[in-house]
C-alpha cells in the first residue's frame, strides 16, 4: 500500500485522525512512519496532549500490521487489546510516529497462528520521535480474528 | 471546580477534547465523570478508536487531579509520565469514563510530596463504561511539579 492510499483511508476512516492532520510519510514491509503538526494535538501547556500522542502511536501500529497483511494477502480483522505507553520529554511542534514489529520473528508467528487457530496476538512498538529524541515509547498487543469474509 | 467550568476549559484548552465533544458529567473530591459519542471517535470498524479511549481515559484522570488540586489551592503542574491501558469489549455507542485515585492514601502522598520535594507522582485510573459495563481501563502516573509561579 502507498503512503497516499493510507494517508487517505486512515484520513476518510479514523474522523480522530484527519482532525489530528496525520499524514503517511513512509511505509515499509517492517516500519512505518507517520507524521503531525503540534496545533491540532496541543495540552493545556501547548505541548504534545498525551492522548494524542497515543493516538498517532497506534495509528502508526495499527497501519503497519493492516499493510503488512493488504500487501501479503493475509486476512483478518484486527484490535488493540492493550498497550502502555512512556512520555520521556515534552514535544512542542511537529513530531513523528515510528512503528515497527517487537520482534523479527513477530510477523510469521501471527501469520501461523491465524492460519491454524483463525486468530492471533502481535506486539508492536511505536517511538515518537522529536528535534532527533525519542520523546514517547508505546508497546501495544493487537488481536486479529479471521471469519467467514474477512 | 463545576463540571460546566471544567468542560468549557477542556474544550478550550484542548483541542483533540473538543473534537471528541467530550463532556463533563460529574465532578466530585474522589471521582470524575466524562462522557462521549462514538461517531467522533470511531475506527475502520465502526467502534470506538483505540486512541480515543486513551484519550479521553488521560483526560478523565487528568480532570480529577487538576480540580482536586485547584479545590484544595495545591499548586503544581501536572504531566502525564506513563500509562497502560487494556480493553476488553467493544463500545458501538455513547460511552462514560470513570477516574478515581488508584488508592485512598494516593492523594495525601502526593500532595506531601510535593511540599517537601516540590515535585510528586501519583496514580490514577480510568474505566470506560458501555452500557452497564466496563469496556476498557487504563492505569495513568502522572507526575507533578512546583516551580515559581506555578
Amino acid at each position: 500500500m502507498k503512503p497516499h492510499d493510507l494517508e487517505k483511508f486512515l484520513t476518510t476512516k479514523i474522523p480522530l485522525a484527519k482532525f489530528m492532520h496525520v499524514s503517511v510519510v513512509s511505509v515499509h514491509r517492517d516500519t512505518l512512519v507517520l507524521s503531525a503538526p503540534l496545533e491540532p494535538n496541543a495540552n493545556v501547556h501547548q505541548t504534545l496532549f498525551g492522548g494524542s500522542a497515543a493516538s498517532i502511536a497506534l495509528i502508526a501500529a495499527w497501519s503497519l500490521l493492516f499493510t503488512r497483511m493488504k500487501d501479503e494477502n493475509v486476512t483478518g480483522t484486527v484490535v488493540v487489546h492493550r498497550h502502555s505507553m512512556t512520555y520521556h520529554r515534552p514535544v512542542t511542534g511537529q513530531f513523528t510516529a515510528h512503528a515497527k514489529f517487537a520482534t523479527p520473528e513477530s510477523w510469521q508467528e501471527f501469520v501461523e497462528a491465524l492460519d491454524h487457530k483463525s486468530r492471533g496476538r502481535i506486539t508492536l512498538e511505536t517511538d515518537l520521535h522529536y528535534e532527533g529524541q525519542v520523546a514517547a515509547h508505546l508497546k501495544g498487543e493487537f488481536f486479529a480474528s479471521r471469519s467467514q469474509g474477512t
